[in-house]
């Protein structure tokens, strides 16, 4: 396994460097003091407490994984020592030795397609946390969220042109998912017989479905496609439907399909952002959530948020989120605050210009190899004007919605699967087996993997006409 | 308001920090490879991209707040700089002028006594997290918690010596908040009629009733007093019961007191910590429920953790765990990493022996205040052997449970409201009105604050009998 200094003598190093440099800037005050030099230096910026958890993180981070894998500070240590976490189908104490036979694994939405802009703005989205910071329960206006995050969330909302956040109410929760279901909540307590329908366009994210069930109280219940309701041109009782725009699998850019006095909306914005969408206009719905991992690729911080019109909508959602567990973290909240401190500079675009480019690469590289093939299509998505880019652009979608075109495919997972490829089932988002999610958002080796599976696949078609034409 | 260098000054003089730094080092390195000296250095100890982050929490750190306030990396900025954000009851620039007519605010448990035990430790509680760190959705072991951080804790219980967690399944929640709901779900998940009665001893904490009200299903309802039932001598439906261990408020050890093939019981332990209470010996109950905000103090960083026997009961917490948040942020487990690795350097008592030290001489100073009243009393606690401290030690609770004696107080509550002391209602205890809980566990600011209040209103006991004598 890979091996760095040891932690102790990392310290020992570390704290020298802290007395060297503090040695090193009094004998210039000094200087200072008795010669002519106008450069003032006051106490602060002799660091001191800060220096054994910046050698300790530098440490880290400079273990070589080649490229295939990443030392945290909160991994495996042996002896004394971070090791490697190796991406899959890498080995070795260097994750240098890849794995030939390994399945290419499209399944997961993991954004780690973000992680080299992070690398890239290494010192100013590095954050130092004292032990003290932020013990209390509430911030200092007594809520339980970062006015500061707010402020930069509400300007990066302006940036992106993806939502109106002026005059909305701002809500704070463990990613979309808690977010989702604090929704449902707060929509579905209503004093109606009946629990109110909770609905969404097939195909849809398969949260959906099993997070309504499994929380569903009294008040409201999964009720499947909302085709089934579009015709009932009469809804008499609560419909809460879910509108994915741009839609996770296929990327189209749905809208509501049910309305009338009964019916409320639920708008998961999580993949409305210039990387994976035409932005058309902002988005002015009453509830829009969004969710930081499709924003800037930090999944594991469990951070979304949820911009509200009604006050008493924003109320009862606000409560769900108290009762669970009185507001998100102040430690997740600081380290949002400082990616999107990052996310802001200079005209703050460069994160969605980042994405977008990668993300635009990796649809064509991908639509290149399936033209290729008549047993495999891809989802259709059409060029359109960008108010953010301002211009026609074509599709760079988080995810590929495959379709087996073949009568004897119907299981198109299971062919797939043959050929060591792992997606997400279509029957998981209600959709027919012929289809397929492969998720375009993991890391630059998962989906050179996936590129190199699908290549494979693809050309046995030529292969087996070559046998046929024999 | 108080000032530090500006963020863009406070940043040009870290980088010519690190980079100086890095010169200083480089030319210790060329002698080093022209001399004989045998100190090495690797690239490794060149600090560079962290000192911006580093610079900034020390320049924030250093703003002084006169003691009675706290400006934060997240906190209000004015011009660029960062201000102080000042205890209740102090304003001004440094937070230096008191406001004399200030109420004392005991209500809320922020857990402020701990605060200057990480000031204490700044540099080894200090964490620099990289703009990359685990922004994957789950660990290497692809589960939702950390393993290192598992370790920790499982340590720390080795060292209080409160809770037996070897051959116990951990889970993660949003502080004990989160976990107490995860564990009346997957406790009511049963195929009977009726839904599970959830009962606890009064005085008990008010969440119990409130979150099992807010969030019930079929399965579940809140029945109140778990006494009801104690004489119930054949339990014929599920009953859950909260055994709160020691009690918040008054800090009796309680034991459960219901029994029988459909009870079932979630010991809430967070304050089961030597510093609380004496340890008689180790729990190795079914389900153990503790909260960072009562071990370290970090009530903001909304992390918990439950120790759990039943391979099936934990199947299902963490199911609720993963369907409401796809787990805890890895932020907050990096934090709390941190925070463990601290607690457990050395012998890993100083904590214990630190918040022990403070909780004692706060009851001590209080009770000499009450015991100079025939108005007021307060719960007994009796002595009891400690196999932590390896003696019999007194109380040093983190709440008092005031009684008002006199007969014509029976709103205890607002007898204090009166003399500008704000405490917690026995009422939300579903106790009698003439009990207040007060909180001992905040700031020194606060503390002293309570403590003059109560002296103001004991002492008028005296003058007013001095009246009664004229």
């Amino acid at each position: 396994m890979s091996r760095a200094l040891s932690s102790s003598s990392c310290y020992v190093i570390s704290l020298s460097v802290s007395i060297l440099l503090n040695i090193f800037f009094l004998v210039c005050h000094l200087h200072d003091d008795i010669g002519s030099g106008t450069w003032k230096l006051q106490k602060q910026e002799l660091l001191t407490w800060s220096q054994i958890a910046a050698a300790e993180a530098e440490t880290v981070a400079s273990i070589s994984c080649s490229g295939h894998g990443r030392a945290y500070l909160d991994g495996e240590q042996i002896d004394g020592n971070h090791v490697c976490e190796c991406h899959r189908c890498y080995q070795g104490p260097d994750c240098s030795k890849f794995l030939y036979d390994c399945v290419a694994d499209a399944d997961s939405g993991d954004p780690l397609v973000f992680e080299p802009f992070w690398m890239q703005n290494a010192a100013s989205s590095a954050l130092l946390v004292a032990g003290w910071h932020r013990m209390s329960y509430t911030y200092y206006d007594h809520t339980f969220i970062s006015k500061e995050l707010e402020e930069h969330l509400r300007k990066v909302h302006e940036i992106g042109g993806n939502a109106k956040a002026d005059g909305k109410f701002i809500l704070f929760g463990a990613g979309s998912t808690q977010l989702l279901n604090a929704a449902v909540f707060a929509l579905s307590i209503r004093n109606t017989s009946s629990p109110a329908k909770v609905v969404a366009s097939t195909p849809y994210y398969p949260l959906y479905k099993q997070q309504t069930e499994f929380f569903k109280n009294g008040n409201y219940e999964f009720a499947g496609d909302a085709q089934l309701f579009k015709n009932n041109s009469d809804i008499t009782s609560n419909v809460i439907e879910f509108v994915t725009r741009p839609n996770n699998p296929d990327g189209q850019l749905n809208k509501a399909i049910l309305h009338g006095p009964f019916v409320h909306t639920i708008h998961d914005h999580a993949y409305y952002w210039p990387h994976f969408t035409a932005i058309p206009a902002p988005s002015d719905e009453d509830i829009m959530i969004f969710t930081l991992s499709k924003l800037t690729g930090h999944a594991g911080s469990r951070f979304g948020w949820a911009l509200v019109r009604d006050e008493n909508v924003y109320s009862q959602m606000n409560m769900y989120l108290s009762m669970s567990e009185m507001g998100i973290s102040r430690d997740t909240q600081l380290r949002a605050f400082q990616l999107l401190k990052t996310v802001v500079e200079g005209d703050g675009k460069d994160i969605f210009r980042f994405a977008y480019s990668n993300m635009k690469k990796r649809w064509e590289n991908l639509t290149k190899i399936i033209s290729l093939s008549k047993r495999f299509s891809l989802q259709e998505i059409s060029p359109q004007y960008c108010t953010f880019f301002q211009k026609v652009r074509g599709p760079s979608p988080a995810y590929a919605w495959l379709k087996c075109e073949r009568e004897e495919d119907t299981d198109c997972y299971a062919v797939l699967e043959e050929a060591n490829i792992i997606g997400r089932h279509g029957n998981l988002f209600n959709a027919d087996s012929r289809y397929v999610r492969l998720s375009l958002l993991k890391s630059q080796d998962e989906f050179d993997l996936l590129l190199y599976r699908l290549h494979e696949l693809v050309s046995m078609e030529d292969s087996m006409k070559m046998v046929q034409q024999l």
